[in-house]
């Protein structure tokens, strides 16, 4: 069965973005990526500032409110809709939720042959990298680490601890039919 | 009839952006944004390398080819999907094909309700906001200017060129239902 | 005498910008350009979440301390040398003290010819187009549109409220020796 | 004696920006960051559509011509100047000259203090990396790699290929006086 949808689930600064950029080099077709940021940045600037939208707190934590999780809904439906009408699709998702927000995926999908990816990274170098990003709030990496993987069920796990993003690319991609 | 989509359609630098930023403000419920941008911003790098793909000459004009089209065709089809799961959407697009692209909107949305918005800018303008952004490529904006309005039927028009984003985004606003 | 330095001042999305990449682009010669903006992103991410470097808060006011105080008046020293060095530098900057700021301009510049410009716009449509631009915090545009003009004098003012940037910047580039 | 100037040489994608943005992190005082990137930045766009300034051909060889070279010495000037004002400075460099390159900062650097640090990082693994960043042209990595250290002396070597950004940075900042 032809691959139709892969789903990346890591927290902050686990490396999902430069593997997603390196499966779209490696694989033969053209594969549309979206994802948590693509998501925010369609949302009006004001839900960032905003209980009922996604707040970014100073020592890291996200939390989403009912507005959030009202489009949210809304734009994971469209994207399997992308997917049901033959776009290949990569999703790179943080599970805030853990087992609940991929039951939340699953549902939507419906048929669709879904490759599911953990993306890990150790703690503290997550961490690391996000320092190295430049981002001026800190802590996102080290309390998403662990929690998003609780109970999430994946077809293959990559590590990006020791692993390069195009390393786990190809790991990946391996598993695409 | 609540409007759920609207669609901004406009040239190159004619403003489109400012007035969809503006539009999520100014607007009361939070809505959702898309467009030619973050189209391409989903797309793999090396669709912009390719006759296939999008291709951005040296002269301003841009030519899409069959694996843009297939995507871009799957991508509409999602977004409207997003509207019918309940989420209010902006789009803005740049109709190369004029009334043809007008048409493929059209047949994908179905029965939603539909605001159609005409953004113009004189060409000369339009081309030293081209040169203000800092692009490289210069002549898009001017190649754009008129072309991508021809054939195509509007609720409302908008002119940027003498109308501030926000301005023009109050003006749309009054016809959202 | 030959213009060496161009020092545009304005408040926040008074058009500052978009002035000098049209002058980039009119002038004849090639000119470096620097800014408020290029100097915050040279300063360890960490100034910006300290009262001793540069505090950007919720209102939209700036404050500034004596870390950033440091480092500014050793760019500014830096800036200068590279005039003196022969590159033509436009310089783009918000006189948050006014006249003081520009004294302190004025005195590191030492013998070197400078054009003065002033960058205007009308407080209510700098707001507007801060929205424009989608900036997350909104406030800054009001807040400088009037006070980082006060007690400083100009060889020229150019007002982008109804003057398009390279309208304005050829107008300044006519003044330029 | 204290350290004045810190200068990272390495190629594309070898890891100096991610370095960096630690070094400011780990290191006490704050400290300002220059280098290529922010010097194309401060150049006319126009820059770069001409043999005279700075051409990336598609093969990801970059050939810079005299205005390039011209408005860069006098960068260097100014950014030297910076560090005898008394603030402390960070370079990020490409020496597409090798040796040639590091005479000419030496002579500019005059009697600072200054400490040379070479950024290796594996061909293969620095062109991997180049993907995962999406950059549209590859082969800056590949073919910068090797060459910018030809005859370079430094007081410490760095080597990104298994180590993070911020293991280097430590590594760095230990040999700050």
């Amino acid at each position: 069965m032809t691959t139709q949808v892969i789903i990346l689930n890591g927290g902050s600064s686990s490396g999902k973005s430069g593997i997603v950029r390196c499966l779209q080099e490696v694989l033969p077709d053209p594969w549309l990526a979206f994802g948590c940021d693509s998501l925010v940045d369609a949302m009006p600037a004001k839900m960032q500032a905003s209980d009922a939208g996604i707040v970014f707190a100073a020592d890291g934590t996200v939390n989403v409110g009912p507005d959030f999780m009202a489009l949210q809904a809304a734009w994971v439906e469209g994207v399997v809709a992308m997917a049901q009408a033959g776009a290949r699709i990569i999703i790179d998702d943080v599970f805030l939720g853990g087992a609940g927000s991929q039951q939340r995926w699953q549902k939507a999908l419906g048929g669709l042959t879904v490759l599911w990816v953990g993306v890990r990274c150790d703690s503290a170098v997550a961490a690391g990298r996000e320092i190295a990003r430049g981002d001026r709030v800190q802590g996102m990496a080290a309390s998403q680490a662990e929690v998003v993987h609780e109970g999430v069920s994946y077809d293959l796990e990559v590590d990006t601890t020791h692993t390069e993003s195009l390393v786990c690319a190809r790991t990946i991609s391996a598993h695409v039919d």
